[in-house]
């Protein structure tokens, strides 16, 4: 099934399907910046809209079309010609015509039978290929659909002129074994180039686009950090590393920028990737319990893939601390700062790095810079600038913000009390008074990000601040329960790495 | 193969794989409510942790072991005595020993030859068995190790007394077909229970498991949230719902609770579940597009697996407002208030409503009512439950963050202070107290989000809060410049909109 040389087309609908996303909606600027980026990537086909969904998708698919990239061009159309005159207008290469084809979708939605079906469907892809485009065609919903007619309908498009057939799971409900033996007989039956895009519904998207691939298909539709309809569709990296690495099947794409690409999407999106996210996951390539991190240190390919490694797609592998970290870790992080022990300071020194840990809590590198001074009694040169005392803050709908503060500055006890448009603002005023004079300029604040709130109103706030002065720049986090003290926290902690 | 009275058991190592995830450590009080929750949801064995690796773990191990759970209690050990005996000494019902099999980990790690492995895990499996515990081996890295080697050496184990042999994709490097081949193998060679543990590099951990369930398996390991090692676990919700209603097979865990265990997990591990994740993620079983949410209203199986309800994993199904939104949801949304209008005024409202999205912004119920206000001129005859009049709040360091406020509650002015746990918490429960006795019975929060800062500390924050009351959700939004301000500001916009 394997030929080592089959080269397999990547389909992204992130504009499309991955946009349909319930709470995502790019701006025009992010679209054309998302196109330009799945260019580079190196992506075969680039999904754009839905040009008669609305004039802005419309006036987005054109400006797409009108950048000149490498990559194709393809607008969604439903099988009426209206549909397909809207994404002839944005000057597309590629028309996707698509119908919904299962009994229930068809009587619950289009309330058209079985023949009206295959009647329209064989129209439209004639119109498509009379006007001069490729032509897709999606049965929706094909892993619900009766089979015989599917296929029918499949040999139906390609009377019609269809150059592509597309197998959509599109509620997700299929398994590997299954859409292997789905594809598998319309493989059999077709000539056309088979396509296939899944959802995941039941985590499944990956797999069964990959089944499919064994069976026959050419094609697979993506998107970017699997954005789409409810659960989303294949994610993009999952879907090329695997073939790459694990089937040994080429594509187009250039995958040491799977990284970058999925952080701009996690931007823009504003759907930030979880930690334990494949391939492009902070944790993706991290370790830190005793015998991985060990292995790792001696050898990366004992506890990674191998198959992959962070290189390829262009992230990093990071040692971390926590509860579970062993010598080796530590030793390692030790030694590049230029740090050494005893091997009873290194007990002394990884017992205090776990008491650190638990309960959570995040152990930097400057955590475990400071522990390892005081260990082994040896300082690294280096001085707290603010060390906060006491900090109150106060806001409501009839006073001004404001804090007031004292703190210890390189030694000296300061106080500050300042106004602001709100609490953060007030305390973050105050902070700047008291340290300006002594560092000679002001620390300007940067960025000011809410990282991650779930649950209630006593959720854990964590929050990312950037302080700037001159040249440096600094980034640090705080988590807090209380939002206002989380800020302050994230703000103190950076002005104090900045120094 | 499927069996339909087949049942597969739940293996949760949430609490031992999944601590592992780097950037994790749950306190003691968490784990003991980890365990009590997975015992609720019927797993059927919980691996509690690790307890030869430090006294932290091995406490935690030994508390969980004295809830007198239904859920039988695991413990891992190496190929070592002291090992296996401070598991005894925790209490446990079952010991999982372990070893790495693999040519690349034993070289690199243990340093252990082929047969060094085989030896020790025959005298381990003896020792467990003898002291009367439940045993189960993995050979590490088993999808990277030589097959016949690998069958030899569970036959070994399996000599030895081993009751469950487990296979693990230790660095998820196989695929569904692969792994069917090789647990079909391995099946037809012993006699013990198959199990199976995969992790998620590629995207393939639940695939994968449920090959080797096909192949004849019938444990799987899972964590809640796919936490673990790197990418991860399998999903203990994706492994369910599929075996449940993909492949017809019984597990013993109680659906409904899927939803509420991850949200718990995402608490206490501070990983936020994106809104695209299967199951239990917000966009699990919502829509917006307008021919999804269309299809939806008149039929939920349309574009829903069906297979899988909201309803059977206790989540809940929405129509979200959005770029794509079509005019089906927005007439819902507004007989479900009592509104009616003209085609022309709804055409102008879905217009506005498309417009607010555009860039991302999110449409809150309360902004759609707004809306068709302004368009229809029909002020709904809403008399606001609150109006807020004097708000203060306080927080710091030395603190505790409290809130003191006079409102109108239905013509009769009230005043509350209130603590919290940061001055947002202060400040909702001032208000609940308010209305509270008003409105007979408390107004839930459900939601709490920020959904954009951008800049400096001065710039604007925007608050989406979701509250509930009995069956009924409304979700709103504040925008101000104190993000305590816009927050208290959204709260009572949601409550007057849902009472």
């Amino acid at each position: 099934m394997h030929k080592k040389e089959r080269l397999i087309e990547i389909f992204d609908t992130t504009l499309r399907d991955g946009e349909q996303t319930p709470g995502i909606a790019f701006t025009q600027e992010q679209k054309s910046a998302i196109a330009k980026q799945l260019d580079r990537l190196g992506v075969d086909i680039i999904e754009a809209g839905f040009p008669i969904s609305s004039t802005r998708d419309k006036d987005a698919v054109k400006l797409i079309c009108e950048m000149g990239l490498s990559s194709k061009i393809c607008g969604l159309a439903r099988l009426i010609t209206k549909d397909v005159d809207a994404c002839i207008d944005c000057g597309v290469d590629m028309i996707h015509i698509f119908a919904p084809t299962s009994a229930i979708q068809r009587e619950h939605t289009t309330k058209m039978s079985e023949e009206e079906v295959k009647t329209q469907t064989y129209e439209l892809a004639q119109y498509v290929k009379a006007e001069g485009f490729l032509c897709m065609f999606s049965a929706m919903d094909a892993t619900r659909t009766d089979v015989d007619y599917l296929i029918d309908l499949y040999k139906t498009a390609e009377e019609g002129g269809a150059d592509i057939l597309n197998v959509p799971d599109t509620v997700g409900v299929t398994e590997p074994f299954a859409m292997y033996e789905l594809v598998r007989r319309i493989y059999k039956e077709v000539k056309a180039q088979i396509s296939v895009h899944c959802h995941n519904d039941f985590g499944l998207a990956v797999a069964n686009s990959l089944a499919a691939v064994k069976a026959g298909a050419e094609e697979v539709q993506v998107a970017v950090n699997g954005l789409g309809e409810r659960a989303g569709n294949a994610d993009l990296a999952e879907i090329v590393m695997a073939l790459n690495s694990i089937y040994g099947l080429k594509t187009n794409i250039k995958t040491q920028l799977l990284f970058e690409t999925a952080r701009l999407i996690e931007r823009y999106s504003r759907i930030q990737i979880p930690i334990t996210r494949p391939i492009v996951g902070e944790n993706a390539f991290a370790h830190e319990s005793g015998i991985h991190a060990h292995g790792v240190i001696a050898k990366s390919d004992t506890f990674e893939p191998g198959i992959m490694t962070p290189e390829m797609v262009g992230h990093r592998r990071r040692i971390m601390l926590g509860t579970h970290t062993g010598k080796h870790s530590v030793e390692k992080k030790l030694s590049e700062i230029g740090m050494s022990c005893t091997k009873e300071q290194l007990d002394e020194i990884l017992e205090r790095v776990k008491e650190l840990a638990t309960g959570g809590k995040k152990v930097t590198d400057d955590d475990l810079f400071t522990i390892a001074e005081v260990v082994t009694g040896e300082a690294l040169e280096q001085e707290r600038l603010v060390t906060l005392k006491e900090l109150s803050v106060m806001t409501g709908n009839n006073l001004i913000p404001t804090a007031s503060l004292k703190a210890v500055v390189r030694g000296k006890e300061c106080k500050s009390a300042q106004m602001g448009i709100g609490p953060v603002d007030a305390a973050i005023h105050a902070i700047q008074d008291i340290i300006s004079g002594e560092i000679g300029g002001d620390v300007k604040l940067k960025e000011f990000r809410i990282e991650a709130i779930t649950g209630g109103s006593d959720a854990l706030a964590e929050v990312i601040v950037g302080v700037e002065k001159g040249e440096r720049t600094v980034t640090a986090r705080g988590v807090r329960e209380d939002i206002v003290m989380a800020s302050i926290e994230a703000f103190i902690n950076a002005v104090n790495r900045l120094i």
